[in-house]
Formats: structure tokens, C-alpha cells, sequence
């Protein structure tokens, strides 16, 4: 009979111990946690205390008792490993409530204890109404916090997905939400002018935002918390949430000789063994080559942690037959009204990694233009110049955004290029799609560019065009241009080009835009098939120039 | 200067004039439609009947001189074109209005003119209360006499797609509905159980169908239109609408010796060519093998039409760089609150053709249980016995069918297995899916089966074992089971099961059961591993036995 030892019981951990049991009846399997809780819905927490979720118990996903009966595994909450003794293949465990130890061997060990948020050494960090979110224990605090002083305004530092997932919450209980953010954007995995979407919609929700400002200091002055930043801002708040991001659990694992990535996580192999054969790891602590930049990168997503048990508890009973292929962060985040979903690596991760790439943006509806309520989302997408191969997409919009980023992920995972957007079958009726799916008109569009039917210029780069030798054109209808126009356009709707070629001089670069890039791209082939050489189109059009720019 | 012939206006034919002029600034392009328009939403008609569109304009996508204006494509309407003459590379063209025939000649010519709906020589079929429904022409007539008469019993005859979004509008309208369909089920891409999901959903929306049954004529009496069906039964109605089917347009292809498939679609190679390499032919009018089955097969959707229509445009153009890797028939449909969709092959047809395969059934939610509105769905997929290789999925449920069987259908479109389900790698956050999404959770479950971890039966084999050699073991909770259970079986929860096994006799076989396949799993687990040699679980557990043998 073997016996299994795992470390955190909730996403990675429990998930290994169930898989376990049903490959093996016979093992021991012990699951520890120093927590009070395993198998919580950690990504349910946010919506608990936004009173979205109501029921506490909704959160619990299974208990150490209903583990017990369902799968036979014992589960010791309150009990904390807090060491590894390699060599004897045993690990000392600490009762944390009674404080005291004792020993347990394993055959095989399973390490999943997660990441830890950051809290920055900032003066004032320690007062009671500053909170992190990691565990159910947290998410009662806030809860109780919040029903003792009926907090009316909230500070929420760090704008990533969890971050605007409590903002949201937050200003569903009512709160006046301010958002104070380090880097020029808010979340990360997207690319500037994504995010610049996700700005207007926070503003348009009266959510305030505090970009390029970090918090130097918390100082309770009466009832009221003030909260300084860099720029000497103060924000006066009743409730403050920390998410600047987390940091791998490693402890135990350094202490043991583990051998560590550069950021901290716990090194696995394709097999999700660390470096010693009888040790698993798994999870948020876990470094793993990223599938596309080869580096060394935790994913700390909840849908990878639970794929990588499943492979974990197979190669301990069958002895590392099953190979992981990585993750490439497929993320995804309500925020209030829009869905935001990212995948694979952004732009500035390729221009950081100096790999050649080629990135445009589409806008189109949701479902049939037709058909009741269709709803406008933006895509980008990133991929390589010469084979179209993807590199990664980002995608904000309304419904149906989860299914595109979901369709471009699995393509992309499999080493796919733009042409197989193309040929994604999609289901198509009205109510769901487009005869062409969003991710099609990606794949087609991306391909005019990589066989060179189409050269693009991004909203950014068109201000490095302005010259003497430009000639900025816009291709819209005289009413679209009267709305608003990009400075020192001129305006010949796509509808009229043929007939008026001959208002544009053939010696000059012509940069041609529309509302979204469609009629902008027709225009381009008029004009590039009329004798005019150096013709280029907005990528994403005056949208997304629009969005961008203020 | 090229001269492209186009014949039809719409899905196919429309996109490729559009393509082509992308491509071909110069080229003479001349697009036929024998009907009064073009580019219209084929797919929004039962909507707009419905008054769910409102807006009529908006069925009509392209005009001829939105066409011309954007694209400067020749587009003549009222114009059939009668005769193809290969061998001078002319058609000959009908004005539908004055009767003028003539001659235009091409270096190419695509033929895209779709399908038209089956009416079979029924005694009575011309009464003007019965409609068949393929363009606007036809939509018009529906409304008008809507409006005129105000039915309010209405006959759909056929209960595919098409059939059932019709049934649905007008009992949207107000009317009386019943649906008369000669198969045993709705539906034909799904197998009977998954039907049998959509008859239960018809049922609480109060619309009748008779199944097993077929028109034998209609005959007006008074103001009443008298439906006999061949079982005796009569109905009584004020509308009828005919959705048996429809054929491939293909008289023009015939009469000019282009080749035939035996159902009568026009055959085309993967450059979408037909026999003559001066003619293509795309959309509902094109046979063309399916990946599956490799048989020559009609793809009566739109999604592969605008599909088809980019790729011809391209090889017309660059000469034939292009291939059409086939539709394996990603289909959708809304049908009243729940949605429908299939892909690739259902199980019958793998019994036709006596493949090998497993088939196997999952239930679940749209998204994480503790996040509110989580609605049931129902999955079945079906795959190679040994090496796991896709065949075909079918889902039914709310919100995310769409998506599911969108994923689905890029994997199996590229060849792959159970194995690529499980690795998807979805963005999730609690309210678009679960950490293991639906797809996922598809594909571990059949690996258990591949792997040979579990073994199966379906709803329909348990009746083949009753037999005294047989324990049906129901692993539910008492409650569940006394609120309905499968006759003779005994219940043993599966919480309880390890301490109770010696109730169970190890010389029998033991057929297990839950209520959705997965307690059944955990429990098949612990009794194959404890000594019995013998045991199945049911696949899709009570749900899916109680909605198919009623
Ligand atoms: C508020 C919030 C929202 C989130 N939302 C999403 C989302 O929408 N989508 C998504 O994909 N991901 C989301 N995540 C991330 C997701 O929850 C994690 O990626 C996932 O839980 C990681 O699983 P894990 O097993 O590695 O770690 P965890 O689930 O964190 O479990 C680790 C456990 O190990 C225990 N532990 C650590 N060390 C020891 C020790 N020495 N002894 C005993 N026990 C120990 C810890 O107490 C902890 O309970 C969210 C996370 C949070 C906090
Ligand atoms: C009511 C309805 C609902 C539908 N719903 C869906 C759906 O939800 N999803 C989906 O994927 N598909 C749906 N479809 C199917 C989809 O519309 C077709 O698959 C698609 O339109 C096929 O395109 P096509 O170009 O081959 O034919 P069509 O779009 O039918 O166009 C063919 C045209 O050619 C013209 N024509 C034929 N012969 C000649 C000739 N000799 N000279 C000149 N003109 C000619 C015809 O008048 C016709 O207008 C639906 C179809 C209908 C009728
Ligand atoms: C609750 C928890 C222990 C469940 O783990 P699990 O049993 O592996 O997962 P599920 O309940 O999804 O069940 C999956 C199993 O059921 C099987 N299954 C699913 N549906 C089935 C069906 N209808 N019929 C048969 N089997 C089915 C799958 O094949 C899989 O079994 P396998 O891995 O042996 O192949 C674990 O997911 C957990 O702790 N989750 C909470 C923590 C967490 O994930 N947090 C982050 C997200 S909020
Ligand atoms: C209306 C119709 C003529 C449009 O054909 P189309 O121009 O090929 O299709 P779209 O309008 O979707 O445009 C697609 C083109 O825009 C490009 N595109 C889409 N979004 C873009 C963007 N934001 N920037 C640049 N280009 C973009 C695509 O690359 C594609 O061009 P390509 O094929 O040259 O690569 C044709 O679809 C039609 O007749 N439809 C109605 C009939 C029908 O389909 N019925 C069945 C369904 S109801």
C-alpha cells in the first residue's frame, strides 16, 4: 500500500487527492492544510462579498467530512507542514492549533501550497481596515469589517483582474471605489490600448482611477483612513484592499533544497516532478516553461491547477507516463458590464522579448447585426509577421467574448496560426455568432496583412507619420467625420473613391482610416490597385485611435 | 481584364464577388440573381416572421447598388441565368421581368445557387395557407398573410433547425403550434436521447408534436385546413409551413454535364472546382467529401458558404493555392429557452456505418454552481473506442452551448481526440465556466472509459440486461432515490458504499447508477478495485434514462 502525502487542499491540492483515490482505493492519502478550510471556491470570494453569493456554505466545495466519506482521504485542516526531510522522505507537521509536531513519510509528496499576496512594507499597512484576499478566513474578515462599519468608500490598490473584480463588488455594495494602479494601465496582460477600453467603462460606473501612482503610506487620522500616493495625492477611505499580485509559497521547498525559478516558484519538469524524483509540484507555486517565450513563469490560474492534479495523481499510480504541456494564461474577468479576456502574451511582452510580431484589432458585434441586441467587441490579436503562427489575443466585448478568447486559446496551444482562425467551424445561428465568427474575420485579416494585401499602421504609430510626405485620409461618411476626425484628415468616403482618385497625390504615403478598419481596408485595395504605392490602414480604426489617445 | 460569371446572390455568391474584388481591382465582375435580392439574412427570416427582427431593412445586408457603389460589382436581380455553354465559356441569362434572353461570356464562372425546400406532391399542398421558406419573397408572403388572416393554429411540417426556430416564432406570435415529423425524434443531427431532451422542452411550452408520422394530404374545409397525417390523426389549422428538407439547386450544373453526386449535389475537388476547371461551385448546391465519413455530403449552412465563398474568390484569382478542408456540420439552434447545437456525426450514423466508437454522456452546469444562475447542460460526445479520436458532440442546454460545441468542433476539425478536450485550456472565471470546463470534464471522463477505468452502458442496453445475473445498484442518497429510481434496483449511496460491500454479490454483474454519471464513476471505482470483476456505470446516470424512455 502506498502512501501519498499532499501539502494545501484547495485547488491543486484536493484535486490530486480525489484523482488519487479513484486511481487507487488502497493508498493512504493524507491531505494537510493550515488553513481552516480545503476546496474553496477562492475565485467565488469577490463575488461573497459583493453579496453576489449569497450563501456562505456555496463556497465550500466539499469539506474535510464529505472528503472522508465521498473519497476516503483524510484530511487534516489546521495542520501546517513545516518541513521536508528529503532524505527520509518524511515531513514535520505542525498542529496549529495545539502547536505541536509530528512526523509523517510519505512514498510520494505532493506540493500545492499556492502564492501568497504581496504586502508591500508600507507605512501604516497594519491597520485593521486594510485587507488581502486569498482564503475564506480573509473573505470573512472583509464581510464582517464591512457589516460592523458599513465602509462608504473604498481604496482598491492594484488594478488586476481580482483587483476590479473586488472594485466591482465592492461598488455593488455601494461604495464609492477608487482604483490606484502603479503602471500606466490597468490589467496587466492586456496592451495599452485594450486597457484604454476598460478605462472608459470604469469611468462611465463613476469608479475613480489613479494611474502610474503607487500608495506610500496609510495614516488612520479619527474614522478615516488617508491614503497617500506618490504623486502626493491623499484619498480619505473607510476600506482598503490590497491585490498588487502574489508571490509562490516556497518556504518549505527552498528550505528543503527545492530548486527555485528566479521569480520563486518551485521548478517542475514536464512530468510536474521538482528535482526530486519523489516530490510533485503543482499550482500557483509552480514554475513551468511558458509555452511560448520557453522562460520560467507561474500561471496563477485555478483552470491550470486543476488540470495539473489530474496529471499529478496519474504519474505518481503509473509512474510519470503523463506529460504537461504548460499553460498560456487564459484569464478572464467580468468588470461590471464588459467581459475582458486575454491569452498567450501581449505585445509588450514581444517587444520586450524582441520577437518579431505583427498585432492588429477588429471590432465587430457580438452575433448577427440583425438579430436583437447584438453588442460591439474589440480583438486583438498578435502573431507572427511571415507564418501567421499566433502569439496571443485579448478581447473585450459583452457575451460570447468568453467563447472567442476560449476558441484563439486552443488554437493557439496547439502551435496555430492565423489560418486556422480561419477555418474554425463555429456554430452559427443569429443568436450566437456571425457567418463569419469573429475569430474567422480575425484569421482573414491577419492574413491580408502577413501576404501583404494590406499594410498597417497601429493608433499609436500614426503620430510618427505626421509629415510633410502623409497624406491622413479618412474614408468614412461626411457625417462620421464631422462627429470627430483624426487632426488634419481629409475626408473621401470608401463609397466615393473610385471617381475621386485623383484628389490624392501619388507621391505621397496615404494612411487611410475608417470607423473600425473594414472600409479603411477596402479603401487600401482601391488604392493600392490604382497606382498609389505606399498605402497603409489604422488597425482598429478611429475607435480605437479614439479610445487610445485621451 | 478577367470577366468572373457569379450565379446567386446571396451567402456564397456574395462573398465571393466581394472577395474578388478585394483581390482584382480591374477585373468585370457580373453577379445573377433570379430573385429580387441579394445578400440577404437567410438565417433572420423565421425571426422577422417571428417579430423578433422588427425592422425588415435589416434582413437585407447588400442592395445591388450598395453593392456596386462599395464594391463595383455588377449585380443584376430578375436575371436567371438558364443554360451554362462550357464549351464557348458563355451563360445564357433570362430578365425574369420581360423575358429577354442573353448571352454573357466568362473566363470564370462559380455557381452558387443554393438549395431549394422539398415539397413533395401531397394532395393539396397548394393551398395558399401553406408556405415553404427560403428567401425574403417567400418571408413577405408568410407576414402578409399573418397579418391578413391572424392564424391562430399553425402546422410545421419537419422538425429540423429550421422547423423548430419557425414553430418557436410563431408560437412567439401567438399561435397554436404542432409540429408533425416522420422521424421518432426532432432533430435529426442529434441521437434519440438528446432529442429526447428537446421533446421534454417542447412540452412545457405547450407546443404538440407528433412524431412517427407524416402529411397524407391537406384539404381546405371552409375556412379551415384539414392536415391528415398517416396514422388517421387530423389536424386543424390556419397556417402550414413545410421544413422537410430542401435539394440542391442543381439543373443548370446537370444539364451542362457538370458531375453529380448521388444525392444531387454538385461535386466539387478541394479547390472547389467542378469537373470543369472554369467552373466553381460553393455553398448549399456543392457535394464534397466529409472529413468523417469521406462520403460526398451537402452542407446546408451558411457558415461554410461565406467560408467557401473567401476560398474560391482566392483561387479564381492566384489559380488554384487554396483548399477546402470540408464542414463536418457545426450547427445551432435557439429553441425556445434552451439552445441545440451539433457537430461532426452523430451516434446512428456511426452505426450505419458500422464505425467503431464509444459514445458517452455528461451533465453539468454552464459555470461555477456557487455563482448564481448556473443552468444544467447535457454533453454527448462520441469518440474512438481505443485511441480516443473525435467523432461528433451534441450539447443541449442555456447559456455557453454555443461555446462548448464551438471548441468541440475546432478539435475534431483538426483531427483530434478526447486527449486535446482535456488539455483546452479555457479562460474561467466563475461566471463564464467552471475551473474544469464542461469540455474538459468531457474528455477526462472518456479517457476513464478508453483507459478502461470504468465501463459503460446506455439508457438503452440497461433493459438488455435485466436478467437474474444482474445488481442494479442505484448510489444515490435514499431521498433521490425514492423520488423515482430504475425498477429492481437497489440503493446503497455511494458515501455508504465502502462499508457495504458485502451486500453485494461478487459473481453478478453489477450495473451502477446516480444521477448524472458521476457518483456512478466513484462508486464503479470502489467496486472494481475491491474484488468485483463486473461493473458498469450508466452512462449520463438517471437524468438521461428518464428523459429517454418516457
Ligand atoms: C480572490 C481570488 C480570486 C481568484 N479568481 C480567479 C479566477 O476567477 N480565475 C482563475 O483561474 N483563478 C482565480 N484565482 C486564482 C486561483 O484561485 C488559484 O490559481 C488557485 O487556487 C491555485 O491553486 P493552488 O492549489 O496552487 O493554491 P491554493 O488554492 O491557494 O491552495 C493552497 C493551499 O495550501 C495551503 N498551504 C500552503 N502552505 C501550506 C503548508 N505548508 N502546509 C499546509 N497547507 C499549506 C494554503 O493555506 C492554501 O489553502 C483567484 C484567486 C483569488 C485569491
Ligand atoms: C429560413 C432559413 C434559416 C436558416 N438558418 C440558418 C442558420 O441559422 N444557420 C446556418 O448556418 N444556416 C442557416 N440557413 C442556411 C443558409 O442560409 C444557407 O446554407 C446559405 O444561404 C447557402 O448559401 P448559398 O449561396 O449556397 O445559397 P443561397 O443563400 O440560397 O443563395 C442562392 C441564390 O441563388 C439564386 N439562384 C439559384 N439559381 C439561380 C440561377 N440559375 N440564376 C440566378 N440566380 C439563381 C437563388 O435565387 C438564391 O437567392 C438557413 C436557411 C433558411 C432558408
Ligand atoms: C472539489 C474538488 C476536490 C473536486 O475535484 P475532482 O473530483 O477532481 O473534480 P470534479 O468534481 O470536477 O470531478 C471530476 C471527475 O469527474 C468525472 N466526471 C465528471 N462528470 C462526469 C460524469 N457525468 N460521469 C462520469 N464522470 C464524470 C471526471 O472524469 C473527473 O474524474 P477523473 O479526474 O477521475 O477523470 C476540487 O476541484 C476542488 O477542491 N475545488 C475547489 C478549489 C478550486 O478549484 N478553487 C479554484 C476555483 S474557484
Ligand atoms: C454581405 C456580404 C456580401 C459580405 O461579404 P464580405 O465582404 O466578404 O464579408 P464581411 O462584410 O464579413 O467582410 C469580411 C472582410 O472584411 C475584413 N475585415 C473584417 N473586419 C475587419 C477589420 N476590422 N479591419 C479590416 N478588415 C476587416 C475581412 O478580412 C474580410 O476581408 P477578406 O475576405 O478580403 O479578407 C456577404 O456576407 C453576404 O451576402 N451575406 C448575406 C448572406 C448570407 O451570408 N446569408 C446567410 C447568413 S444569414
Amino acid at each position: 500500500m502506498s502512501k501519498y502525502l499532499i501539502i494545501g487542499g484547495v485547488a491543486g491540492g484536493a484535486t490530486v487527492a480525489a484523482r488519487l483515490r479513484r486511481l487507487d482505493e488502497q493508498a493512504e492519502i493524507i491531505m494537510f492544510e493550515r488553513g481552516a478550510h480545503i476546496s474553496y471556491a477562492n475565485c467565488g470570494l469577490p463575488y461573497y462579498i459583493g453579496d453576489v453569493i449569497k450563501d456562505r456554505e456555496k463556497l465550500l466545495l466539499q469539506t474535510p467530512e464529505s472528503f472522508k466519506a465521498r473519497l476516503n482521504v483524510e484530511v487534516r485542516v489546521f495542520n501546517e507542514v513545516v518541513k521536508i526531510d528529503r532524505e527520509n522522505k518524511a515531513v514535520v507537521v505542525r498542529n496549529v492549533e495545539t502547536g505541536e509536531e509530528y512526523t509523517e513519510s510519505y512514498d510520494k509528496l505532493v506540493l500545492s501550497p499556492g502564492a501568497e499576496p504581496i504586502k508591500p512594507p508600507i507605512s501604516g499597512i497594519k491597520d485593521p481596515s486594510i485587507f488581502t484576499l486569498r482564503n475564506v478566513v480573509d473573505t470573512d474578515k472583509v464581510k464582517a469589517y464591512c457589516n460592523d462599519h458599513q465602509p462608504k468608500r473604498a481604496v482598491v490598490v492594484g488594478a488586476g483582474f481580482i483587483g476590479l473584480e473586488m472594485a466591482e463588488n465592492l461598488h455593488h455594495l455601494g461604495m464609492k471605489v477608487s482604483i490606484v494602479e502603479m503602471a500606466k494601465q490597468v490589467m496587466a496582460p492586456l496592451d495599452y490600448e485594450m486597457a484604454a477600453v476598460v478605462h472608459q467603462h470604469l469611468k462611465t460606473k463613476q469608479v475613480e482611477f489613479f494611474l502610474k501612482d503607487g500608495v506610500t503610506s496609510f495614516k488612520r487620522e479619527g474614522g478615516v483612513l488617508n491614503v497617500t500616493l506618490q504623486s502626493g495625492r491623499q484619498i480619505e477611505t473607510d476600506l482598503v484592499i490590497l491585490s498588487i499580485g502574489v508571490k509562490p509559497e516556497n518556504k518549505l521547498a527552498r528550505e528543503a533544497g527545492l530548486e527555485l525559478a528566479p521569480n520563486g516558484g518551485i521548478i517542475a519538469n514536464e512530468y510536474l516532478l521538482s528535482n526530486d524524483e519523489n516530490i510533485y509540484v503543482l499550482g500557483d507555486a509552480m514554475a513551468f516553461p511558458h509555452p511560448i517565450t520557453g522562460k520560467l513563469s507561474n500561471i496563477y490560474l485555478a483552470g491550470p491547477a486543476n488540470k495539473q492534479g489530474r496529471i499529478v495523481a496519474d504519474n505518481i499510480v503509473s509512474g510519470n507516463t503523463r506529460k504537461y504541456k504548460g499553460a498560456i494564461a487564459t484569464a478572464i474577468a467580468k468588470v461590471f458590464d464588459i467581459t475582458v479576456a486575454s491569452t498567450g502574451i501581449p505585445e509588450k511582452t514581444l517587444k520586450n522579448e524582441m520577437m518579431p510580431y505583427t498585432a492588429n484589432i477588429i471590432h465587430g458585434a457580438s452575433h448577427a447585426g440583425y438579430y436583437p441586441d447584438a453588442l460591439p467587441y474589440t480583438l486583438k490579436i498578435l502573431f507572427h509577421p511571415e507564418n501567421g503562427k499566433l502569439y496571443g489575443a485579448q478581447m473585450i466585448g459583452y457575451e460570447g467574448v468568453d467563447k472567442r478568447i476560449d476558441l484563439i486559446a486552443t488554437v493557439l496551444k496547439q502551435g496555430g496560426s492565423i489560418y486556422d482562425l480561419q477555418d474554425i467551424e463555429h456554430a452559427y445561428a443569429p443568436p450566437f455568432s456571425s457567418a463569419k465568427d469573429p475569430v474567422n474575420q480575425a484569421g482573414f485579416a491577419a492574413e491580408n496583412i502577413v501576404s501583404g494585401k494590406l499594410k498597417i499602421v497601429s493608433w499609436d504609430e500614426i503620430h510618427n507619420f505626421h509629415s510633410e510626405n502623409i497624406v491622413l485620409l479618412d474614408v468614412r461618411t461626411a457625417a462620421e467625420n464631422e462627429l470627430g476626425h483624426i487632426e488634419g484628415s481629409v475626408n473621401i468616403p470608401v463609397d466615393d473613391l473610385r471617381g475621386r482618385l485623383d484628389e490624392l497625390p501619388k507621391d505621397k504615403k496615404i494612411i487611410v482610416y475608417c470607423g473600425v478598419g473594414l472600409r479603411g481596408y477596402i479603401a487600401c485595395r482601391i488604392l493600392t490597385q490604382s497606382g498609389f504605392s505606399e498605402v497603409y490602414n489604422l488597425s482598429g480604426g478611429y475607435k480605437t485611435y479614439e479610445h487610445s489617445i485621451c
